[in-house]
């Protein structure tokens, strides 16, 4: 006897009731990922106008045109923030009716958009005062990926530091997925901030970075021992990095209690785990690796056989 | 004379015509990478009803939009496994007509849905676990890349072990490309597995993974010599990883006869080549890199010069 | 007394008049990110037809479907490469009328698909040949985010030999959006290329890699020095890799001397500053891992302490 699927949607239904795993079924409901995603392409327009649009705004234009997307996303990000409150409302939010203080966080908020721009400004100058393959400011803006995962978490940094649950790690997700870079919302990073390539960098949520620290793909910012799990959340976990550090590809740097001194530089792959002076540079003792000659008989035949 | 764009068709026709690399002109024809995307999509909506939609079903129509979401991704993913069964028929097959086969796998896949979500429960519950900076098991589903990768994997796994083709692979590489973790749909996986960040993870076909394993971003379960390419099919080329392992970013462990024994803990960018016993701590032998005092004279001036 | 919609905007209005980070104001407009990937799309239509769409194209049609979408992306790739000329006119175009220009490098461009077909076959092949997971070369199409990002990378590369500002950058920005492998458009790449999983893998814009050679995740072909920053513009940075090198995950080659032998093998996270000569085997020095014998009472409480 075949299964219907009044059999298929009974099962599920019931697994719904019994694991878990629902969001707003008549309860408090989540804020939507798909509307913070939509909200972020938004921010970027207004923080970048012109670049990710395939129209043209002119001058006569702009300002009816700004006014539009600024009240649209006043009205969308205050209905996101009203839904993350309810969620999980903040201490210092407790005594004020949540739809006014979704309202005054949002135009806070949008508020700092000309301070996060002017931030952006001196990422851009790293970028592209630090890369030969740039051509100029505007390309690094149109097409470099770090452009977007910067903005996001600057953005997100911002509703973090008013205590917005959710929607900032949603937000820095969402460019996670577009660019492979990890920032957390709660990362504190100075001016003049570049990463290149981005993939596969990760910055955890209690570093601090200062101004004109320039990174490469691969770079983790991590945690010493995880094993504790939440009993060490709010804790300082993450590394402090001091101005003008570079930090290669693959390198590792590890701690809350780790401070990489001003000026230092941390060679490609280095596992970093305390601190280090100002002006150091940290390589593998044994960076040299061991070079086998193989017999020339023929393409792979020899191939890498540990 | 100008080319035209009479001339420029027919030069690509023609290279169609010498050169592989076309789907379905008048013959059998592949599943399509966008159906399977979208029906994707939708059984993450099955998985977790209301995370992923911007707006609220009450419980009263959660029975009816169930089943119509049911219905609508039984017919569409019948269609593809149709199509995927067609253009490579599995041995066990060969003497079922391949409509009914489609439509029995299909049933069998989603009758097991319910199973897949209370595995999934387990790996959310990891996550919460084990990073303090998730503030809640809903905030894991709604923001971390890791939900979207494990979710695919783990539907991926029920059609790679019924030997649909094709299909497993474009839904975990859908997942690839949004969370930059290459879980191959062969490896199996046991309860309460977290990845923290993804970025660079890749775990091969023949892995075998137990309960309570974490790892981190750019670990890599991999096989030992790729040399000998399709001859190397359908052996065990990937490493087991027991219970209750921890393995550190960018760590390698490599091949099928690696046995990474209970409770072990595998250091950031260690490589791993040959099995180690239960509860062993693998760390790189000189850990330390080497610390050399700059000059500071001015920011990047004694910048790294290997 | 609350912030207005309108002091919002004019605030922000005032930051786009002194910040910078504005497209195309009653100015030269740069080309629209958002096009260029949908052009990048329908490129990859035309070099592997049926394989991304859900509707079938029977043998009657192709002239006639093929010959629309040729015309389409023509009119459309033309348009943005004026605008990418206008915005940065390379030299060798100084005299030439700027729509005549963008006219013929877009039909050369187009002209030289089958080329850019031909190549293609080769990396399918070798993704095929080299994966012993790969089940057909249709499923190599179809699933795998390689040819994504090397179908990108040689359409780019064909613009970039043209000088065309900005739109390679941004096609291949787009597949490392989607692949997680960063391929500069200026690296000349030989026949029968392949990477494997993708994820961190980043080739800089002079590197020059032969025929035949393998890669895993998160392999660098890196500059040497980059503190010098824009100074270095126009020089090789970047490493060469003979035919039949293989290079495992992690592996960072850097420099524009360094050269790699033919027939070479790097090992994983092996890190290459000079050249080695044909047939080389790299390891390192200490492959081997420290392990350390824990106390196995209870999971995760003898966990990674450094």
């Amino acid at each position: 006897m075949e299964t219907t699927l009044e059999d298929l949607t009974e099962r599920l239904i019931g697994s719904y009731n019994c694991c878990g795993g629902i969001n707003h079924i008549d309860g408090k409901n989540l804020p939507s990922k798909n509307a913070i995603a939509e909200i972020t392409v938004d921010l970027l327009r207004l923080l970048f106008p012109g670049f990710f649009d395939e129209f043209l705004i002119h001058s006569s234009e702009i300002h009816s045109e700004t006014l539009e997307l600024v009240g649209s996303v006043l009205r969308r990000l205050e209905n996101e923030v009203y839904k993350s409150l309810e969620y999980s409302t903040p201490k210092e939010l407790e005594n004020e009716n949540l739809k006014d203080a979704a309202h005054r966080l949002t135009l806070k908020f949008l508020g700092n958009l000309p301070q996060v721009r002017a931030m952006l400004q001196t990422d851009i100058e790293a970028a592209y005062e630090g890369d030969p393959a740039a051509l100029s400011k505007e390309e690094v803006i149109v097409a470099y990926p770090f452009v977007e995962a910067i903005a996001a978490q600057r953005l997100a940094h911002e509703l973090y530091l008013d205590s917005v649950p959710l929607i900032p790690r949603i937000m820095t997700e969402w460019a996670h997925s577009r660019t492979g870079m990890d920032l957390h919302p709660g990362a504190r990073i100075g001016t003049h901030f570049f990463v290149d390539h981005c993939t596969g960098t990760v910055i955890g949520e209690t570093s601090v970075i200062g101004n004109h620290v320039k990174m490469y793909q691969g770079v983790g910012l991590v945690a010493k021992s995880l094993a504790a799990g939440q009993a060490l959340r709010g804790h300082k976990r993450h590394p402090t990095i001091q101005d003008k550090v570079t930090i290669y590809a693959g390198a590792t740097i590890m701690g809350g209690d780790t401070v990489i001194g001003a000026g230092s530089t941390i060679g490609a792959s280095v596992f970093v785990t305390s601190s280090v002076p100002p002006y150091s540079l940290v390589i593998h003792e044994a960076a040299e690796a061991k070079v086998i000659q193989k017999r020339p008989s023929g393409a792979f035949e020899l191939d890498f056989q540990i």
